[in-house]
């Protein structure tokens, strides 16, 4: 029989030296996994000796709990001794609840919907990026300095948004991108997403920081739905050797991305900031913080908070990355073929064609403005490929993401060679605004607007769309034009051969 | 003797079994047109069991309810039964009506002004353009980094704005676009805007969607007075056939603009989000319009209201015009010059310009930025021309609308090779403001700033415009500098010939 | 012994048939006057039957009513009789008056404090400028788009903005460009003006349109101080000869500047819609207005006031002058040297420098910004004459106006090879800030700034200045870059002679 | 025994012929002082016949008292005759003071919250910039166009900001500018900033115009910390010279920096403008101000109140330094190596090289957009230099300040070779917003975003940054594309050799 504990015996065991937690009415002494915590051991101190559940569940996957020792658990909490949570017992505003989805016009709508609906905390997840946010904005406005060319007496009855991804059929060229903690935004998480991509045939790629373990994710695809995985390499490679194991065994996934444009954590203040608020540990001495290190340069230290969701998750992940060492480790763990996640220069586009074809792809990303400000929009490496190795395009499906709001914006990236298009945060949005139904509504309204939009192109199919059908004239100023170096980087590359 | 029935009897026949509608003070059976009706049933539907007069009037020519069987009229509505319209009953601020049209300085005051007039649902439609309105502003920005370079010790005595166009002499070289639903904003319609034009000798080109007939808008046109017809042509051809006889008849129609640039329509959230505001239909639900169609892709669908005037005017407009089967088919019908409208590429000027005699002008446009949202504005098109193949002013005149709110945009696009300059949404508010004297005052403000603009460049007449007036050098650098395929377009026509 | 009236009386002369004024105490009938009046009889008939004085005053020359014939004045009012004037009887806020001008900054503030102090009417006049103001703005903003290069190690002890413009020695390279109305602002007036310019030995040019004789503005000059006289020519040349004998006459005017850039006057919204402001005339109907006129074209015709204080100024201005006629008939009325003032292309300063040495020098000006809207600024010529004709800046002296608030305008201007640097609006918000204290204020505040600027660019005489002090890189992207007519004009120049 | 006063007895010698005040409860007499006081004698005669104290302390470093004649001081003030402090004796808003140090996430916060704790004199005095503040803004708005180009699949586990200064080790490429009057901010003035750059081994110049005296601010370094010294040569040399004598015993400080871009003070408005706050001094005339001068230029002249702080801090400065007078005299009174300061044309780096060995390095810089509004910022100069004469690059260090907000900013300059990046305003916005603890905030916040740029750009070492990695076609497009007088500077360099 379970021992029964009083929550003020539970409150005791607030130190590094004993730290008990509450997680769905059971006590766990987690004094052990403190060092080892992703998260690192502040944000559980924060919370030992307390019901830590909420913060806990939309941001750990099922199954997390199993990974400590089963001696941890030292039984249950009895629930008539925790305190009571005064906040629901305030009278809540009438809950108006989000508008029906069908009513709201576009992206930019469903968001607004999404930022009312959601915590404090989600939102500063999902819409932060680094630094001044440059990034994030120069993402969408760069398309709006290309201008189409529609053509007139074509005819445009038919149009057809079908398209292929590494072989597999998808009804649309646009599919969701790696995002994490989709819980936080509704309960239904990235199920909920994939749910909604079964109503079009869309792609999704599952974040290797999923709140639902890749299984949950799949549970429910439709037989031809397909998937990718992202994976971050972690310095622990024998986690991310179990965790490719589980995901070779899922059929709905057909390949594995890896992501490459953050082997750091940008700097996200919306979401560090947030942190902030409630922190409750003592603040440490900034001076003491800033006394140099060992190495003769100070540490990297975050602010008081706990550094915001994107810096725990962060976690663990290994910076350590090439390509003599990644790709060869990777193709002993999997057969699925590789997409490239975060390339941003035309070096790196042609290095990775070097790579197939155990590379089959590539994805143009700046981390949806998240990793590093003032780095170039997906929209910019297109046109560098295209300026200085154009082959490229022919021996790897290119992919972008970032700054997608209407189906134009899709149109000028598939012109440019795109093969599909990602979604970050409109799919977030789209379900913190309405579920399943809000994703739904997010893919019908990109589907509609990508479909106007090529008919009055006078395009009917997504392969026929090119460089003719747009105007890039503005964005060519600002492309890169200093020296290149590709004979050097191919003649490296053979002579490691 | 018409029967007479209760208002609370037609309230019953509100279904699509049995719908009934009273408009003037008679009760039609329109179940039976439910399917057939252009703008969809969902709409009627709406107004089912009620008096829907104020509804259809103003965007209905005279003459529709005719196309009705004569046995849909069942009788006359007992106007006593009528539930009252309380809103009137409300006592109305001092109803201030517009200032005198001669205190309004240029054309953004009569917008201001019109705004105020108007319904919620005039503005909507005027006012919309697609998707962020990008393509509308630009229209108008572009004009203002064009400089203009002023001539000085010329004698600018006698200024003249006297044009022709196909051969006809018109007293200035601006005219009005086809504006659709002119009775929306006044109940003079479009007639009140072709009695402004008389005064100035200016052209008018009537609306496919004129909420009036060609023969009552061209009635009291003086002999001299230039009317075009904009023709979309419907899927249903015979529609447009026997519309076609019906202009041919009419003397004051002096040729046909064939409209390219809208085979499908814009998303003009204004005029569909307005459609949102009082719609009482029961809102589809999201999942269900998102359902994967048969075809493998979503079908288009709007949001929950009706879609807005402009979708209701698009249903059955044909959109597989070509070059190859639509030119011919109109030889058929009609004798009259055509103007192809909506041309965006020097491309497609080209093809057309390959078609003369037949085709005798082009008009640039972008649809006033309500088709695609980033497609280029007129001005970017006449560069593109001049830069590609400026042998297309030789061989066709050249129209172009879109932006023009200051006579010095007029000169700018004379400049640049047009031969005249069409105002839509101008027009429009010009009448909502202030019926005929509004338009007339919109025409006087742009004549005389045509005029002072002439007289200060040193230039006393239309023709004498030209390129080295202006200074273009900063939009010359937006300009398509792609491949173009002149080349080929040629040969593929020839090989057709 | 006058004959006294009551107001009464007079009030009744208020038709076109008898129309008698108040001015100064003394009743005028100004019947047989009202056709030939230059601001025409509209205005006129507005204040007929009521004393005119204060609208009168600030706008007419001393002198002016000595026009009239002698039996105009019919006799004396009794002033008794009178209307009591009520807005002076409500207690007036404290009168703050302006602050002390030492205490003002620069530019910007002086115009804040003159705005505050002057009359809507003064205002409107003074500020306004064509259409949407954009040359107006873009005079200054262009000064912006260029950098200085600061040169260090450079002895700056020293540094002096003594100059000459024709050989007059002068104390600053900033002048007062012609601009009317100064009693509007000050009652000192453009006396007002010349006092402060005598402290810094700055030339001023005197209006056309001053509001005061030219004879009273250079009464007090100093013995080496410098004006220049503006001439608007006028269709009844009499006047202008007339005007010319007169100017010829006073030693302190070296020069005279004919004024090419508005023959006819632009459109300035704020002008004409203050003359709305109340506005008693009945407004005549915009239907009549509009008719088409005999020659086929509508009339130009202002809004229902009167017009502006612009629109007023340019009745009379002769619109037909040329190279080939009006030169000659000026050489003929004064032996004056001449400027012609307003040339905004390289092709008219290049014309200018075939008509030396009659023609001394050109100042290139848009009328700051008031007659034709998106003209260049001078700057924009400046750069247009370095890159098509230098050799224009061998021959004539080049000065330049519009859009300066800096010291560094001055600078800039000097080095892209102007010889002077005129102020309009500054100089008459100067005066209305602060009478003649305040046009000090405003060259002592723009001659520190350009002291200041030189000694940081490492230059000590304004002779000194040029092209490698100042980066104007994005300001030549902007330069016309199209075909240039000179070897045309040129020949077009030789074979008249 | 000190003679005591009364304050009343005191406040009786107000006047320029007798003028006393006093300064930490000590009365003296400063009568003859009045004229040689290097910020003017009108400053001191605001204050005479008073308690100066608290105006004096913070921008006089201690010892300045001293330089009096000793019998200057008259004795002592009895306390309870002053006039009592009524400001302190209201209840203030309980002192919230300064948020945490650690939860400030970026410079702009540390800026917001020191605006809040500095009085409205030093706001004024650091906040200020010439003119329009145009290069204030343009300083940083460059680096945001300039974009980056990351590079994926390098190993980034490591990341070291070592570097080194003239051959001295330093713990990062980020150093303190000199900047005045630290303890306007916080009273631990340049000796707090000495201390948080000893926590990073962070370089710092010590501004001439300290408000501590060297010694004081070199006091506690670390053995290897290393300092410069910025020199503005008075025109009284023997005073530079005897400033020189004392540094050169300093073995704290390695070098001199002579800053060349401020030989006169540039116009800060903020900062004049607050000096009129409170000025009680009578405002003098407007129009004797104004006078024509004997030389026939006006006298520069400031507004109504003491200039700012800034105006005060120049005088005495020396405007005539050259290359050919000044570096020679250096060298007789120097050993240490000399860097240049206030560079901002290639053709002056160029010059600055020829003087190498001598001159070690310099410093790009446009005082912070202090001394001539629209000055290039570094990052032009650095492009210009790159551009024309990179061999400079070779021959000398080149650092840069101005602008500097975020660590991508330090990684651009540092890429486009700049050795080093210098912060001003943000180390005094860090100290006034925390002392110490806040200038350490801001140089950790600057380290950690700099490592983090250099990981997501696959960059180990400082040294290993170049043009690779950033995109400049942008600002490019801005740079100076005239003439360049190297080849005549060279053979001019040589004929004096």
């Amino acid at each position: 029989m379970a021992k029964v504990f009083d929550a003020a015996e539970v409150a005791k065991h607030n130190t590094p030296e004993s730290c008990w937690v509450i997680l769905y009415g059971k006590v766990y002494d987690v004094t052990d996994f403190l060092s080892s915590h992703p998260g690192g051991s502040k944000i559980i101190l924060k919370l030992s000796g307390k019901d830590a559940t909420e913060e806990y569940d939309p941001i750990h996957p099922p199954g997390t709990l199993e990974e400590l020792k089963p001696e941890a658990c030292l039984g249950i909490v009895d629930p008539a001794t925790l305190p009571k949570d005064e906040a629901p017992a305030k009278p809540q505003e009438p809950a108006a609840g989000p508008p029906p989805m069908q009513n709201l016009l576009n992206l930019d709508e469903i968001e607004e919907v999404a930022t009312k609906q959601v915590s404090q905390k989600a939102w500063a997840y999902y819409y932060s990026a680094s630094d001044d946010k440059f990034s994030k904005r120069f993402n969408n406005e760069v398309y709006r300095s290309i201008l189409l060319r529609p053509r007139v007496f074509v005819d445009c009855t038919k149009c057809d948004l079908d398209t292929s991804v590494l072989g597999h059929k998808l009804g649309m060229p646009i599919y969701v991108s790696p995002a994490a903690m989709a819980r936080l935004g509704h309960p239904s998480g990235e199920a909920g997403i994939a749910e909604a991509c079964r109503s079009f045939g869309a792609m999704q790629v599952i974040s290797n920081n999923a709140s639902m373990t890749p299984e949950q994710i799949v549970k429910d695809a439709a037989p031809d739905q397909v998937f990718g995985w992202q994976l971050y390499v972690q310095v622990d490679r024998k986690k991310s050797e179990a965790m490719l194991a589980r995901i070779n065994k899922l059929k709905a996934i057909k390949f594995i991305v890896l992501t490459l444009d953050a082997p750091v954590p940008g700097k996200r203040e919306e979401d560090e900031r947030n942190s902030l608020v409630g922190a409750t540990a003592p603040v440490s001495s900034g001076v003491k913080a800033a006394d140099r290190s060992a190495d003769g340069t100070p540490d990297v230290s975050g602010p008081g908070g706990s550094g915001g969701v994107g810096q725990q998750l962060f976690a663990g992940t290994d910076p350590s990355l090439t390509w003599q060492e990644t790709l060869p480790w990777l193709a002993k763990h999997t057969d699925l073929p590789i997409i490239l996640k975060g390339l941003q220069t035309h070096e790196d586009a042609y290095l990775a064609s070097l790579h197939a074809p155990q590379v089959k792809g590539i994805i143009l990303s700046n981390h949806g403005g998240r990793a590093l400000d003032t780095a170039p929009p997906a929209v910019h490496t297109l046109l560098e490929i295209r300026k200085y190795c154009p082959e490229v395009f022919d021996k790897l499906e290119v992919h972008v993401d970032g700054g997608i709001r209407r189906g134009t914006d899709v149109v000028k990236a598939l012109c440019l060679g795109a093969k599909a298009v990602g979604l970050g945060r409109p799919a977030l949005w789209g379900l913190a605004a309405g579920g399943p139904d809000g994703v739904r509504r997010t893919l019908q309204i990109l589907a509609d607007e990508t479909k106007t939009c090529m008919r009055l192109l006078g395009v009917e199919t997504v392969d026929a769309l090119g460089p003719q059908h747009i105007n890039t004239r503005m964005v060519e100023q600002q492309i890169y034009d200093g020296p290149s170096a590709l004979d050097s980087l191919r003649r490296a590359f053979r002579a490691k051969l």
